[in-house]
């Protein structure tokens, strides 16, 4: 554990780059986010990336030898002892097994420390945000993907295979037609995902009802269903939007009932662009369900389900406690 | 942790009372098994209970001053500060706040340490069964109710409120009419618990199937659903019990594969009555569900999914264990 007193953290995305200099408060002193602009390849992404941290690093004002290092989230598992991307999907066949690391520690002058960005935002939470203090919780972070970060007695929980977490490919309606990732029907992620909440505006608008959504991607979305995309239809109160987002909450808070039966954790933090920006709006009925579905009625709201405190920063935070931990 | 060489183990269970003096080294040295008659109260029940500790403690040949104490597995919440039974659902009202644990010391002269029996047997399998060696298990033991153990790194995770390792009230089938204990349809043990499996034959045979199971639970399960009523049926190729067999197989894989997902253990140990008598020919079909909606495809084979290898004598050597580490 680094004895440094401020830490750079990465949120290293498939749309956006975001690098903090953060300190061990997990206050973030200096801050650039920019696009990523896969589609330009990967030297071009690693210099957007280098060029990023420096700016956050002189925004912050911080001398270079009082910086730790650098932690970096990644959408996609690594190979810590190396420090390697294994496959980065979002970002194009160039990150299969990218010496991200080596190369960012060589460009910067910085050691770096690579780590899942679902289990960065994580540990962000639960060291400066809504999980300060305990000793279980776990993250999920619901975007394209849906992803989660378990930490039980104050470590993270990375499983046998380095594979725990994944509460996105878990089955809460079996019986059902949608297929997500793994294949199989009733996934959270299939109900939950990005491209299930699509999937079901598109089914609405086949069968003759009228959304705005397709206008938004084009108009403000870039031609995807980005959260903001969502939180617009939401606003125009458009009626497949809001459909579509009660069926992922029931499927989230399925998920999020089987988590407290299972873990009985103290925590269950909702993270991700779509609770960022309607915070208990989107976790409340969760909640409810998840409450509901608890075996031990009397005793389901002692567990906490709350929005993240961190917001769009959790990755980055959570990117440099990474860094504090293991550098 | 006491460094006495022998345990006695006490499986305390609605339909029968088992105990055993059990070695370090998980060894069964004397063993004692009576029915529990639990309509003739707690008092006749209680002895009952002790008298199965004394003639276990005969056949073992073991002076008392060389054992440590005995741990007794409950069907039932505990609380283990004061050694009380909170409830025990199968066993009567009588039982509810019992200060068992206090009362045996008294009686058999040994000190005396309660665990739900679920947990008993997931830490029997763990210490001398299908788990010896490993760092992390989940044991799910399937009988009337299904419920897990659930060990990582080498400690039972009790969670934040006593309650980790309710596997069998998650839901894997929301959408499906079927309502279990919490009330919610779609979870594992309206499925594959004993009233789930009795509702499914029922509902064949009121849709003009034959079965042999009314007649079977009449002549060889006192009007229970009994493992050993089902296993008979099996035998006969019963249609209505293999159907429902196969969906309860159905919903345990879902709930094997969400906690492969989650958690990434090394093993799942499945246990319990119709797993003990089929072995293989029961956790096969699960294995083979749960390993299909794994995420990681090419490792779905690295997570363990087997028969527990204590089979009956899972609780009556993993109550021992429980008194040989916390008394």
């Amino acid at each position: 554990m680094s004895k440094k007193n401020y830490f750079i953290g990465v949120d290293f995305g498939g749309t956006s780059i975001r690098a903090g200099v953060v300190d061990r408060k997990g206050q973030v002193l200096g801050f650039e986010k920019r696009k990523t602009q896969a589609e330009l390849g990967t030297d071009v992404v690693f210099e957007r990336l280098a060029v990023a941290i420096e700016r956050a690093m002189r925004a912050a004002d911080v001398k270079a030898k009082d910086i730790g290092g650098i932690g970096i989230g990644v959408p996609g598992p690594v190979d810590q002892e190396r420090g390697v991307v294994r496959v980065m999907v979002n970002l194009g066949k160039g990150w299969t097994n990218y010496p991200l690391a080596d190369r960012l520690a060589r460009r910067v002058g910085l050691p770096a420390w690579l780590e899942n960005d679902v289990r960065v935002g994580a540990l962000g939470e639960y060291h400066h945000g809504a999980g300060q203090g305990l000793s279980d919780m776990v993250a999920v972070f619901v975007g394209t993907g849906i992803g989660g970060g378990i930490i039980l007695n104050g470590e993270l929980r990375t499983g046998f295979r380095g594979g725990a977490g994944e509460v996105g490919h878990t089955v809460v309606n079996g019986d059902d037609g949608v297929t997500g990732a793994t294949g199989q029907p009733g996934t959270v992620e299939g109900m939950a995902g990005r491209a299930g909440l699509e999937r079901q505006i598109k089914e609405a608008i086949a069968a003759g009802q009228k959304s705005v959504v397709p206008d938004l991607m084009q108009s403000v979305g870039s031609g995807r269903l980005t959260s903001r995309v969502i939180v617009e239809a939401l606003k125009v109160g458009d009626v497949p939007m809001q459909k579509a987002l009660a069926n992922a909450q029931l499927a989230l808070g399925r998920c999020a009932g089987n988590l407290m039966n299972v873990l009985d954790p103290e925590m269950i933090v909702f993270g991700g662009g779509v609770t960022a920006r309607l915070g208990d709006r989107f976790v409340a009925p969760i909640r409810k369900i998840a409450q509901e579905h608890y075996v031990a009625k009397s005793e389901a709201r002692r567990i906490k389900i709350v929005p993240g405190a961190l917001k769009d920063l959790a990755g980055v935070v959570g990117a440099s406690v990474a860094a504090r931990k293991y550098l």
